[in-house]
């Protein structure tokens, strides 16, 4: 597209010499300028381009290749071949679910329990989870108390779910410091360095493209916290992490990311709690 | 925090140096790179800024200065009684709802009317907002033929709606190239020329803090289309607009926006259809 960018640069400026006046418009990001021929904001060349290799799992990430001499001498199957058979065909439905209110007078963890609505709220969604009758392969939940409260419930409303784990990772905690900041939230800053590392060792493990071996597509379950989720969108959008605050999430709400096996995100649902009445939402 | 930054730097080569090891991490973006002492990823200075005054509301962007002259002589207020006259208090809350499923296979507007299946998925997402219950101040519905029908649906189920409108600027088009694009689907050139700056001028038409006038939280109802709610969105975040394809919204969803008085934006629900029966539910 280079001699068309060229060419809209060229007419814009004929333009200007000739008539005395600027009429095409050029915007400025990051001291860059750049002339907006395709559309009102930026030109063709997007501000931040999509990172297909964001989990390392692009097909080239997982075989090294062969050196020539080992190929022929030993002869095994070739690196197109190699590269074929670790290639992802499924994608991964991954739902992430906001544990339901609880009790945030308890002094420690267990005395954080839900409260009679966050009981409530997790079985409405466990009832909307079986009802949707996806093959649920697997279910995780954070092992604080409410979020174990909350997959209890939701697992005595599932049938045939393969795997239940629990993982320390997926605890609450301050992801990164959000941006804009607010002024009732102001973690200290060992939390965010603690923290912020282990939320996004969470990540690393659990949202990336489906493995090869994965023949079907699956349906994961994530019991976990708002903080953990809404950086988790942010991270798997890629759009800037310290975003996060700048999305809410009801209790027991639910989260429909879709990673596709060539490493494509799409955001389905963000805290949705729809199936619930009215008298039953809660935010905090 | 500068003195702070500066001392984990020194830290770091001071490690580096002495045990011949690169113990800190640092990691670059846009080609400058940065120390990571809070979280993981980043220091505390975020990578992108919010712009309190996206919407060109800020209040000092609404009042002019008085000259000193002229202030004094006339003995009028002060600039600061002038900009206390004009600070927001309410809070905007912006439902937008995607059109329901309709004829593909129409050669005109007229023709791509809503399919049976598209007026019950407008049925129940007019029955969720009466249950809702909020008050409606204003219903806006895209002058497309699925849009406005959709919108007619809705309006049947609610009751005092004070303003009903209709606005060409909401109709569906091709707002920015996405990023990353999508064979499927590659409009012309010409599309993003003429819809890019159209759905802009939607987006500031009605995203936007509330003015001083306003006393009360409003609730105001828009019916439209993917790209356009799905690009708002992204603006409205002050994420890159080229990232809207990474959403993807399910016929008659509804997607909350919260617009403080401030300028702070929430998205509380993106694609929100929990209300649905699940053989009710569709994308396309």
């Amino acid at each position: 597209m280079s001699w068309l960018r060229r060419l809209s640069r060229v007419s814009v400026c004929g333009v200007g010499a000739v008539g005395g006046a600027f009429l095409g418009y050029t915007f400025s990001t990051n001291g860059h300028t750049r002339t907006a021929y395709s559309s009102w904001t930026t030109g063709y060349t997007p501000s931040t381009k999509w990172d297909w290799n964001w989990d390392r799992r692009d097909v080239h990430s997982l075989v090294k290749p062969l050196k020539f001499k080992e190929d022929v001498n030993n002869n095994i199957e070739s690196n197109e071949e190699r590269l074929d058979k670790m290639r992802p065909s499924a994608s991964r439905h991954l739902i992430f679910i906001r544990h339901g209110q609880y009790n945030l007078e308890g002094a420690t963890d267990a005395d954080r329990s839900l409260t009679k609505l966050g009981q409530e709220q997790a079985a409405l969604t466990g009832e909307r989870l079986r009802e949707l009758a996806y093959p649920y392969s697997r279910v995780v939940y954070s092992t604080m108390t409410r979020a174990t409260e909350t997959a209890k419930i939701i697992l005595g409303k599932l049938e045939n779910v393969e795997v239940v784990e629990h993982c320390d990772l997926l605890r609450e905690g301050a992801p990164i410091p959000p941006e804009p900041p607010i002024g009732s939230w102001k973690p200290e800053m060992h939390k965010f360095y603690a923290d912020g590392a282990r939320i996004e060792a969470a990540f690393r493990k659990y949202v990336h493209r489906a493995p090869a071996s994965q023949e079907k597509d699956s349906y994961e379950v994530f019991v976990c916290h708002a903080n953990v989720i809404r950086y988790f969108v942010c991270r798997a959008l890629q759009v800037p992490p310290e975003a996060w605050l700048r999305l809410s999430l009801h209790n027991g709400s639910m989260t429909h990311l879709v990673v596709r096996p060539d490493g494509r995100v799409g955001l389905w649902q963000l805290g949705e709690c729809g199936y619930m009445p009215p008298d039953t939402l809660s935010r905090t």
